[in-house]
């Protein structure tokens, strides 16, 4: 039998994976982890990046639906606040402090519009996505109700293919009815270009990028013509900052997955060919697994499934072995191929996930560990926020 | 704007999706439906099935990590309990008073060991798998040192390729070695033949499952010719039962998706060559989805996205609609064709997942239904539970 644990201190809350100043070796798995010094990096570099190109930074705090990292984004990397998808995601930022939220999103459903409106009196300055301007009479009602404003930024699809208008005519007319009115105001664009985040060639990526700026500047250009300025203009990711801090257009990037990194965000290339985990940024999360059986000597299984991540991405990478590799995910197994037979039952791997964000929203907590130590444990606070 | 809701009714609990007596309309999406009527009309025939055929039912909580989904198993359906994969499930439902459960899966790390052999004191029968001899003596360990017992299977890898030992000359040893052992029982065999279930083919199916019986049956000769009994061998899913209820070596079925079903599985066909989800199961399981953005004619995006549902297995189906389909699942979207622009911002629509126990597994709530109102709010109680 291996080293026993101190199980009294996992019996204090059954349902935390670890306890502060545990080894690392004692963390019950499967969970998340985070590698706080690569974290810490990340996060400044990003931050200092931004800085130097007089960005302001966003954070995306739908990628780690954790208050604490965005707080932690706040004080390394001079973020200015967060962007996320749900008006329910929204409201934990602002209960947990957090001043300057956009809801990224289009927000529709009556419920939803009354929740966003209340926002404001959580002290948070509220900003919502429009892409269609009967939501204008929507939210400027729900805003009157509850004595609140709330601050606008069309949404331009400038490639994504999902929410968004596609006109310079369409963004005039919403932003005129935006400034109508009453308790809204018109602060800017929203233009993400999510569909070329993830193509592996940087040029593709620019390829598409020079599109969305053109397509942006003429909707800034056409809002001025008609005597509108924008305030804001946001967007921006993991793939594609350095084209929007460039671009003389954007002010305001909302990366996310810089932060953790994950093995599909890892393959695509920088300017120079370089994966972008091999140098610009560093794998700070990782889904912590255990070997449990290693019945046939060619294969280990070990205890991250579909329920411990997400594979609509590509399967998990095993951090820092290529001598065994993750080959198959079922709901609570994972099939580790291991040709040398040099696994042993119990052993703890490392594995990088697929896709960050929705590995992070089915998991309840954080292990921060430093040098082979808990750190800290943050719940994931907004997981499951779908609303 | 759309029929104002009683916002003061959500409010009540931010995070809860619907109250009871709510209209279905009203209920807020992305979230879980269930259809009772076709919940206990699925509970009720696979329990009658099981009767009929002398098997015991032990269901698999580890589909719908609910208590009370559970109980109304055991109540409609005559279940004997559940089987679950992981400890910390088994915690849950021991809590919610399941009395007999099997933990169908290695467990390995000393910690969860521990937790396992205090599982009696709940009042649960505890059961687990072993594929290992060198787990039998770690096991009895923790069992004496809780003065509890736990009772084995020794799992079988009849096809699945994950844990199991695959010769009877295995079988033979850990469970000698388990007789041998203080505070152990040896009760029988795990054999799931899980690679299998979603094969579209009745008799690609039935070839599969007769290959695993004949593995099992041997292991059961070989014990009986070594003076050990087997009380209970025990497997079978939703695309198999058939085969084990009728094979004269299994007496307890394991099956899952049968309760709630899902569109993988719902396409696999039944000896008459019809799909399983036309006539034997119906869709009970739904995530409820609304229309949020419709600002190109063709296309309507919706709010469940990759935070509420898994696509490992293929994408969601859109029930009961042939004019609409759902073509693209990002992590907050999903993007809906709408060739002849039919769809409605605000507009309802039923997901069948593609596959259900991962689906629920990032959800906080099921929404019972019945007659279009909502008639319960049963919690997913072994979310997250992963440990």
């Amino acid at each position: 039998m291996n080293k026993p644990v101190n199980i009294d201190q996992l019996d204090v809350g059954f349902d935390i994976p670890a306890a502060i100043g545990m080894d690392e070796s004692e963390i019950q798995t499967p969970c998340l982890i985070l590698d706080l010094d690569a974290l810490e990096r990340n996060i400044r570099k990003m931050g200092d990046y931004a800085k130097a190109h007089g960005m302001r930074h966003r954070v995306h705090g739908k990628m780690h639906k954790s208050v604490d990292v965005a707080r932690l984004q706040e004080k390394l990397g001079g973020a200015v606040g967060v962007c996320c998808q749900k008006v329910s995601e929204a409201e934990v930022f602002a209960r947990g402090g957090i001043k300057d939220i956009l809801v990224s999103n289009q927000v529709r459903d009556p419920a939803k519009i009354d929740r966003l409106a209340r926002l404001p009196k959580l002290g948070a300055r509220t900003l919502v996505c429009v892409d269609d301007i009967a939501n204008v009479p929507e939210l400027s009602s729900a805003a009157q109700t509850h004595g609140t404003q709330l601050e606008i930024l069309v949404e331009i699809d400038c490639g994504a293919g999902r929410c968004g208008v596609t006109s310079t005519a369409d963004v005039i007319a919403i932003a005129r009815a935006v400034e109508e009115a009453p308790n809204l105001k018109f602060t800017g664009l929203q233009a993400y270009q999510g569909a070329m985040q993830h193509l592996d060639s940087y040029d593709a990526r620019k390829e598409k990028l020079d599109a969305a700026i053109a397509m942006v500047r003429d909707a800034v250009d056409g809002l001025k013509a008609d005597g509108i300025e924008c305030e804001l203009v946001s967007g921006g990711g993991t793939g594609s900052y350095y084209f929007e801090s460039n671009s003389g257009v954007y002010n305001e990037l909302q990366c996310g997955s810089y932060a953790f990194m994950d093995a599909d965000y890892g393959r695509i290339l920088d300017r120079n060919g370089q994966r972008i985990d091999r140098g610009e940024w560093e794998n700070a999360l990782f889904i912590l697994t255990s070997v449990m059986s290693h019945a046939k000597p060619e294969k280990a299984i070990c205890d991250a499934g579909l329920k411990a991540q997400s594979i609509d991405s590509g399967l998990p990478v095993i951090f820092g072995r290529d001598d065994v590799e993750y080959l198959k995910c079922s709901d609570e197994h994972g099939v580790i191929g291991d040709p040398n037979g040099v696994l042993r039952v119990n052993e703890k791997l490392r594995l990088v996930p697929g896709h960050c964000d929705p590995t992070c929203n089915v998991h309840d907590w954080y292990v921060g560990v430093r040098n082979g130590r808990v750190e800290t444990l943050w719940p994931v606070s907004a997981r499951g926020k779908a609303f």
